[in-house]
């Protein structure tokens, strides 16, 4: 319009570094990283990372922006850090999983052409080895290793290691204040390079921008209902999705971030009453770790608890809101920089009995604030699906904090936004209140004689057997039935059941055909986020070969 | 990066336009609007913007992307869905001041070149009347004027009008749920115009973007620490920086936005009860009025009170926290699409004794977290003030909650924009905390005999001799100081004091040269948005002439 100009008075790239400049001011003396006897006030967190940058920007490896620099550590103050020096010096952060092994690092290192690494102590031998393989496959002479920086454990003197390797806290302290922070030219960017989490065997990079993590960050204040000086506890690891863009928003509203050296539900526990911790978040295994817990104790003050990555059995909700956690159930994909949509509760469903309320929030739900659009398709047609809780269609979305694409892999990119959505791969219908749900992964549906089994609606029934810790369910491949549901259940400690008292448990509670035809008791294998590795579960379950041929064709 | 595609998979312009289509789905039957008697559900608030806006976009007026809709109407519900409607109908809403006489209104109807003008039926005859005068000054005869859309009283029938007025129910009416929503193409689209708040006598039109007011929108919400469905008491009109945003604010929340048909300590406090609000927003001016009501009670529940427009007096604040509202100070301008900084509180603060506690909160602050930077500058070297609480310079901030500029005014956006930054013309300090303190609109400082005397300290220490409502301070020439600080003081009911009495009130509480010479007890003049209009007591205070020759030169 006449009388307009865009100019730097209003108009600026957006991106979270300046969340973390305001909180230096606004917050300048309150705690931003616990860990251990460990703390840090933002104002202290701000210079760190002003000087990591100036030190990063000036290693001499070349570092241009859009340049990866990688990480592989848990959930350690340093980890935090890098989340704004490695952006602050212009370069992109690649965050690997630290339960990837040395191979799948060597690869990850390769495709994002890393130039630096950063390695938390305890995860050494991983990295060099990774480092090795990667110098056995490099064969250009041009292509330079990245420069490894060790991180050593938090406020002790270095473990001893080869003379010459940099190491974090020494960056820091050659660093300076005067090194000017870079901001990107472009709001769209590149910020963070994640993996996918691994539910299958081929990890793609996921790359976001300045942009999504941005809106993300401020979403998800908004989702977790964080006031100003949340104390969040660290539980989802930063390398999934930036730990669903959390470290940001942290920054923004100039709360504590509480670190984990391990995930256990003692030290869970332990440092919700001792940093009264207002929030924090975690697949549905850390909750079922919570619950069943011998330490596990009502809590003084409200606790908010996000979940996602799998939806949590209506029991588990249930008993956690029973300790006095207040659960809220999302819904995303690392595409998604984390959640895309929320379990937004009504007020209406406050009068439902128990468990009609705690099924209710199972749901996954509708679109986050900052999301565009989500809607269950017919993945051929892209029609909408009826909101009639019944038909099945690919839950698909759409928006701003939607990734960037796939590093290196345009193909997968414009697979996964073909019709101009993102597709997740996850099956659901639309209830009447346009709420979704999901019924299963594509590949997870179970179909058994033509007929569609939920893997989660029948998992949900198994583990509200009083005996059962844990399940997840695969197809079992059979001649006659083409599928049949194989359940692989682990047993609470001290308690018992056979497989036929699961079968008929679950035969009384659904239709027979959705009811298992295999029960076997094991541990469930799982990736770092938490979520059961189904395709190894299918793996064995192939292995086991036809239920029909070695029990009914033998009749 | 490689891999990377820009589409509408991951690329949306944003628009508070998807707040509302979401509300509608999230809080599909949760109360979006009460007014009186009336109330509506989210879901009839969506339907009823999109038949609006069909309407708007079929009333062959020619109507095409930023074309204006003007509307004269106080915070009714049609107002507040004029919010959503006219974007959605792809047009530019703006928002006139209900105190505006029929000159005013014409200019700048005129200027906006207005298609459509919504009138609220008691100003209907200021709209005609101005409408009247634009017909004698409008030459051309291919310049149509606006077409005039009568909001009657909610709940009521139609006034007697002229046949063939169009009527904003039956624009609702006669419109189609089938309209495809129209989105702006980029997201830096205006959405609003409205005119500064009118401490000056000639208001600029200041354009918003879609852009802004989606961040501001976002931030107000964090600032305000909304949980999901907050209670919102309308008290800022929404013809005001269009509400602070927070119009938009409230449909991301799913919230129940609770309209006043008048602004009195009464309905306040029956409004707060009634609907358990819980959040609100108002002058100072509000806030003194609430304090000083006869039926003035304790809350039941907390309410989160916003206020800005003006520094709220030490006592206001502490009186009002008295009473269980919770005050959040926010300073800004329309420039900024309402706050620009805001006084976040600090926990060791609370330790502070109440005076001093009330008096921090008076500082403006830091940025808010949408806000790029804020700073004291010089305003001629550009150079920022230094920390000391002392040095006073001109308040800037830059970010993406700043105007696009003002319409048809190249000239005065280029001037607030000289050197990359919006210069506010608010004079103040930076703390060593790096907060910022006012102390004055750079024309507002009184400079008696080369010292220079903040009229909002002065203000503050009048304010709080027991006898006084109100008091503002100007300066009134004088041949000898230059010019000598000039009271004009309103006495609470019932209560009295002489001038000398606030004189040496002030003398013992100051340095003698800040004491007003003169104090005049009168009623304030007020803008629409309870800031005291200035330059109206500055012209009373100059008519006196010099007080030195009238008072010394005698001697």
């Amino acid at each position: 319009m006449e009388g307009s100009i865009r100019c730097s008075a209003n108009y600026v790239p957006v991106t979270p570094i300046s969340f973390l400049e305001r909180a230096a001011v606004a917050y300048r003396d309150n705690i931003s990283v616990v860990f251990g006897d460990i703390t840090y006030t933002w104002a202290q967190t701000h210079q760190r990372c002003i000087k990591l940058a100036s030190s990063i920007s000036q290693l001499g490896v070349c570092l241009s922006p859009r340049h990866v620099v990688a990480v592989l550590a848990p959930n350690v103050p340093a980890m935090y850090e890098l989340h704004f020096a490695v952006p602050m010096s212009g370069a992109v952060l690649c965050t690997l999983n630290t339960r990837h092994d040395s191979e799948m690092v060597s690869t990850l290192l390769k495709q994002t052409e890393a130039k630096l690494v950063f390695v938390y102590y305890q995860l050494l031998d991983i990295a060099q080895a990774a480092l090795e393989i990667l110098s056995k496959t490099t064969t250009t002479t041009t292509t330079k290793l990245p420069l490894l920086v060790l991180i050593s454990e938090c406020g002790h003197p270095s473990p001893p290691h080869a003379k010459g390797t940099l190491t974090y806290e020494d960056l820091i302290a050659k660093g300076t204040l005067e090194f000017e922070v870079r901001r990107p030219k472009d709001e769209l960017d590149p910020i963070t390079i994640s993996s996918t989490s691994g539910t299958t065997a081929n990890p793609k990079s996921v790359i976001y921008s300045h942009r999504g993590v941005y809106l993300n960050a401020l979403v998800s204040i908004i989702l977790n209902e964080m006031r100003s000086m949340p104390v969040y506890l660290w539980c989802v690891p930063m390398f999934h999705c930036n730990g669903w863009c959390i470290p940001w928003s942290i920054a923004a509203q100039g709360g504590t971030n509480v670190c984990l050296s391990s995930v256990t539900a003692e030290a869970i526990f332990d440092n919700i009453f001792r940093h009264k911790v207002t929030h924090m978040g975690g697949a549905p295994t850390i909750l079922n770790m919570i619950i069943n817990s011998p330490l596990r104790k009502p809590l003084s003050g409200k606790v908010a608890v996000m979940t996602g990555g799998a939806p949590p059995p209506p029991d588990v909700i249930f008993k956690m809101e029973n300790l006095g956690f207040n659960v809220t159930h999302a819904y995303g994909s690392t595409e998604a920089y984390g959640p895309a949509a929320i379990n937004a509760w009504k007020p209406e469903w406050d009068n439902q009995p128990r468990d009609a309320k705690a099924k209710l929030k199972t749901r996954q739900g509708v679109r986050h604030v900052g999301m565009e659009d989500l809607d269950v398709k017919d993945p051929h047609t892209m029609k909408s699906v009826p909101a009639d809780a019944k038909t099945i269609g690919e839950v698909m979305f759409r928006g701003n904090t939607v990734m960037c694409g796939y590093l290196k892999n345009l193909k997968a990119t414009q697979e996964a936004f073909k019709g101009g959505w993102f597709r997740s791969g996850d099956m659901g219908v639309k209830h009447p209140d346009g709420y979704i749900e999901l019924r299963d992964r594509s590949k997870d549906t179970i179909i058994c004689g033509g007929e569609s089994v939920s893997s989660i609606e029948l998992e949900a029934v198994i583990f509200s057997h009083p005996a059962v810790f844990e399940a997840s369910v695969v197809g079992r491949p059979d001649d006659y039935w083409g599928e049949t549901p194989c359940a692989f259940v682990k047993l609470k400690e001290g308690c018992s059941a056979t497989a036929d008292e699961i079968i008929l448990f679950c035969q009384n509670r659904l239709p027979p055909f959705m009811a298992p035809r295999t029960v076997l008791f094991a541990d469930l294998p799982k990736t770092s986020t938490g979520k059961t590795q189904k395709f190894l579960l299918r793996e064995k379950a192939k292995a086991m070969g036809s239920f029909f041929k070695k029990n009914i064709s033998s009749l």
